[in-house]
């Protein structure tokens, strides 16, 4: 079995999607290739040897040989002749385009086999409204939230509401990192937040703000029907995980320095937003060497030091969320707990390079689920009810 | 602005939106192309004159020019040079492919304009399940249900369980016709009704039946900022409004005809689907004619004679469903009515050639909606995150 990876897209996570090909690259053993989806939706064939950051960032992957979808692959046009690019493919394409269902949809029309979430699960996910109301659906806990619609007036009476639920974490609805994401602890810092993410989404979620809440992450995907999980880890705000929840931590820490320290009013907002990539951009480069250096060092993350039966709450919604909707994807599912009950913050349908530093052997869990891929049912059309028309008319 | 009408798919309602498109033909002026999805994925681009029934039941649209999705359309290739068709595409592949999020998906990746329900709007309303959640979300009242999965067990506390909430209708969650729909009076007929329903889905729901429920559609699209309706009509059991509408009712009224006069076992399931199918066609073709009759006479709906309180509280229920997830579409709702209160049924989100029955002017409807398109968010690509790593690295 050979694995295709397919990464970058038209997202705020494009750069973040390259670093997780580029490690995914040096943990996964049978990858035999790697297409690039570039920012216009080009796709490229990128040489093993040249899968480094640089050949993203100084655009020289555009002399690489374009291809394009085709049925049951990809199509690399020749001179002489065609070839078809075969193989599983593994959507490591972060955010926009690879968690929102338009790859997943994509695959399935031109019948590629692919690891990733499909259509459904994407829609539950990258939503985060969505994945509030569907998590609550299938009795999982989450935080107490309001949903608002850049459509709604940010009137007193608004403020006024949110003000009376002090402190609060506001955050656009679609997007996977910490753009947009403030946190507002005085009535006076509400009127900015509710700029800053409907700066991002037409929906942002607004929910409790809770500090030094207990984060848990687990992965996991069934294969067989049976699921097979990842160590529990504990989130420890001093450290980086992946990229997501960097971005997510780093963000909050940022706003919450800003929001003591500066009077921000709503026109200040691109200004702070601005702060926020370059510290952003600062922090990832620290978390990327160190990342860097343990995925040389192979160093792993370590077990939870918690209850057993803490432990089977975390996977009992783990699987909760996932069954009947995340089948033929690794996710992992982001916990918060509280008084020993078990709250979901958030799904990671296509986590950072497959979560692998969770993992004792990313290879054999991605060959077996490689094997565990949801069939697309095919219907039969005959056209018995057209022909019967037409008899029955005489024609 | 000329319109491209694209239909067919690999769907249970193939041969359904074959009959719709060639109905908006008659309805619909500023048509330039019609363009088939068969039933294996490929596209033909189908002359004007050709737009008959049996041109494709009989297969001859082969010969017809195969086209491609390309960026920004359809590819049309020639010996001497290649032509892109360009237009507004109105998404008419009902069910599977054209209302479960796949064509959207591609619609977006390509850089093509269309009219039709958005991916999440998709996902909302195909899977009947997620329909019924997103309705509760939104405020709108639904009828009681369960959905069951086929990992379900059936065993006699289950039986027991829904016996005791008899009658009952039984629907597989993603189909748009009543195929696989029974309803259950009696305790025997129960495992019938889940067998039947579990061929065609892996999820069904279960919902209470109301014999002679008042039932009325709208429908209607938000257009500069102000929801433009059809006329509400009150659905007449005895005549066929559309084609998912007639569906369904055949459906019910033939199960439950079949549940009277027979006593059919699981085992006996397929003939029953066989005979369920077969009438649909008999009943379909009688339905066609006097629709295809009445296109021609131009014999449009009545306004139901409800009160104008009644008429508000529908299109209330209506805009909940539709602001926020449904701009760029014309879809149809139906509702029942309870003692005053409505529920939401289904959303039909392409209904069946566009509800142009429901509508003074079509044209204008679609003419306006074409110009309301949601823009697709395209997200500048800088390489600054990694361009920091680099210069930190000295690389």
């Amino acid at each position: 079995m050979q694995f295709i990876i397919l990464f970058g897209g038209n997202s705020y996570e494009h750069e973040v999607s390259i670093v997780s090909a580029i490690t995914l690259k040096k943990e996964l053993k049978n990858i035999s290739h790697f297409i690039f989806l570039d920012s216009i939706n080009s796709l490229y064939l990128i040489p093993n040897n040249k899968m480094t950051s640089k050949h993203f960032s100084t655009f020289a992957y555009k002399k690489d040989s374009k291809i394009e979808f085709c049925p049951s692959g990809f199509l690399k046009k020749g001179f002489l002749k065609s070839e078809v690019i075969r193989g599983i493919v593994i959507n490591l394409v972060h955010g926009k385009m690879g968690e929102d269902g338009m790859l997943a949809s994509i695959f399935n029309f031109y019948d590629i086999k692919f690891i990733g979430p499909r259509n459904e699960a994407c829609v539950v996910s990258f939503n985060k409204e969505y994945g509030k109301v569907y998590a609550k659906y299938r009795g999982v806990n989450v935080l107490n939230y309001e949903a608002l619609q850049n459509t709604t007036k940010i009137e007193p009476n608004l403020i006024n509401h949110l003000a009376s639920k002090l402190p609060l974490i506001f955050k656009p609805a679609r997007l996977g990192s910490s753009i947009g994401i403030s946190i507002a602890k005085n009535e006076n810092e509400i009127a900015y937040a509710l700029d800053s993410a409907l700066e991002f989404d037409d929906t942002i979620i607004i929910e409790s703000f809770i500090p030094n809440i207990k984060e848990y992450n687990l992965a996991g995907a069934l294969i067989d029907n049976e699921f097979k999980f990842s160590i529990i880890e504990e989130v420890n705000k001093g450290e980086y995980l992946d990229f997501e929840k960097k971005y997510l931590d780093f963000g909050a820490r940022n706003l919450e320095l800003d929001s003591k320290n500066q009077t921000k009013t709503p026109s200040d907002s691109k200004d702070l937003i601005k702060n926020q990539f370059k510290n952003l951009t600062q922090d990832s480069t620290q978390f990327l060497q160190s990342h860097n250096e343990s995925s040389t060092n192979k160093v792993k993350k370590k077990e939870a030091n918690i209850s057993e039966e803490l432990k089977n709450k975390i996977k009992e919604s783990f699987k909760k969320i996932y069954l009947n909707c995340f089948e033929g994807s690794l996710i992992r599912c982001d916990f918060f707990v509280i008084e020993n009950e078990v709250y979901l913050n958030e799904i990671n349908p296509i986590p950072g390079s497959m979560a692998h530093y969770l993992f004792d052997d990313i290879n054999a869990i991605l060959n077996k689920l490689a094997t565990n891929i949801p069939k697309v049912k095919n219907i039969k059309i005959q056209y018995k009810y057209i022909s019967k028309i037409q008899a029955h008319k005489g024609k």
